[in-house]
């Protein structure tokens, strides 16, 4: 679907549920609540869902209060496959009358899609949307957008932005978002127990092969004596592979019976190809795959892999 | 001086010297090699100096060989006083015939001065200057003036950033600059060294006041410890005030004789006035003071401070 035809679709709907996906991000609740604004000011019926609690530092997304309805549109937003609904609204996966996303893994599940994988976050997609729908965005949409475009970026940091990304989010901040506010509330802001986390994996850390080579650990133990969540260790296992002169990057996560080994690697050596030699896969860049035993094996296991892959690129 | 002004000035200009600051910075450095680019497109002689010697990750940023002379005017870029050019250019201090700068605390030391103190970067008037020139951008400028801006922005994360910020960045990479290697270079790399500073810092951090106060420190023992340059330690400061539920962050940097404090508070706490009652000052959320003795005895002085302050303040 085009643009065009998304808003003429939504134009004819009334009563529109729009979907979040589970572990909801800034992306896919500021997309999701910022469709909702507009529909709302088009003096539609409208109402957001996710099957998670909404993470308390996006609280500034929500209205005051939501309407609860019987739908007559289903609409998922930057939800690239209907399991990503979550177990509360899986009812819903085979009933999505129209998908909006960037994810170029979408599985095309919806009745509709508007797919466009070039866009760095499903608000930057969204925001043309609800031009297209007619209607000014207001403070509320513009911080909602804004949200969107900041968190699935890395605060426009990661290679998916573009020059339009950026000038989205200039008009986001010239339509009154107040962007440093929400960089802080999503960049500056830690908790308690993901410091502890930071520590913890840090004082994990080693190196192999003269410093071309770094691990870390996430095990149960670490998780219980910081008492960190889930959502609370983005971004750890991008750690090794930011220090300088590591061309492997190793994270390496306790689950019940072994080791879930995240690899990241740099130009020349095949993430892929390591992780194929224990039964995981993945991407040239970032792979996995997953060891049994205790972390003292499996990172020495993971750790002789990357030794090996090195000297055969001769690294 | 208004950007047509200082244009004119230079047209009528040759063999220009460009002065980065000490200890040079992505701005410094950006505005100086974008000029210097954009002058040599236009045929002139030009040449950039600095104090100190430019760190490897701006390498990008240089040419391959600059061309030494007697200079016929001296330009000083994103420099606010005339100390900051360092020793080894203090000579040019009383004959600065051109300075750009966006810092407000600029002191008008040069015989003309292009000053915008709302411009989140140097990079971000040296651009409008450069097209002033009709000189148009090749990919090393806009390389030049996207590295000035992401750098005094934190990548565009900091409350200097406006619309137009983002606009520029936005321009510079239609122009072909590699914005996320770029990001990546100032971002995403860390040395051995910073790696294990954070690892050390993380280690010293101490809460008092149920949290509200956190407080890590910086020793002589864990920069020997960790062979941590000056240069690898900046924002670590910034560490206690960004977790969750902290008023008062504190940072303790040894001296010979005792520790440097800074202190970094939320509204309604004001930072100058705990320092002030140990002889030192700042501002209303940043400030900072000297304590005489050892880690323990200054850190309870400080720890003590911050809990009457605290206290004081209702929290």
């Amino acid at each position: 679907m085009t643009v065009q035809q998304t808003c003429e679709y939504l134009q004819g709907q009334d009563r529109i549920l729009i979907l979040c996906h589970q572990s909801p991000d800034g992306d896919t609740l500021g997309s999701g609540f910022g469709l909702y604004y507009a529909l709302r000011a088009m003096g539609k019926q409208t109402q957001v869902a996710c099957s998670d609690p909404i993470p308390p530092q996006f609280g500034y997304l929500l209205p005051e209060t939501m309407p609860s309805f019987d739908p007559q549109c289903v609409v998922a937003v930057d939800v690239a496959d209907p399991q990503l609904l979550g177990k509360a609204l899986s009812c819903w996966a085979d009933r999505v009358d129209l998908c909006i996303d960037h994810h170029p893994s979408n599985r095309g599940y919806a009745a509709r899609t508007l797919l466009r994988d070039t866009a760095a976050a499903t608000a930057e997609i969204m925001i043309e949307i609800i031009r297209g729908l007619g209607v000014q965005p207001d403070v509320k949409i513009a911080e909602c957008i804004y949200t969107g475009l900041c968190t699935d970026t890395g605060c426009f940091q990661y290679s998916n932005v573009t020059s339009d990304t950026l000038r989205t989010a200039a008009d986001m901040m010239d339509l009154g978002a107040n962007a440093y506010r929400i960089n802080r509330q999503m960049f500056s802001t830690k908790s308690k127990a993901r410091i502890a986390m930071e520590r913890e994996v840090l004082d994990s850390l080693v190196y192999a092969l003269d410093g071309k080579i770094a691990a870390i650990a996430v095990t149960s133990e670490m998780l219980a004596r910081t008492g960190a969540r889930e959502s609370e260790l983005d971004g750890l296992s991008s750690i090794p592979r930011e220090i300088e002169g590591v061309k492997i990057g190793i994270t390496l996560r306790e689950r019940p019976d072994g080791f879930k080994i995240s690899l990241r690697t740099v130009e020349r050596i095949d993430a892929s190809v390591i992780c194929a030699r224990f039964g995981g896969g993945g991407h040239a860049r970032a792979a996995g795959c997953f060891l049994e035993g205790t972390l003292e094996s499996c990172r020495g296991k993971i750790i002789q892999a990357a030794i090996d892959a090195c000297k055969e690129a001769g690294i």
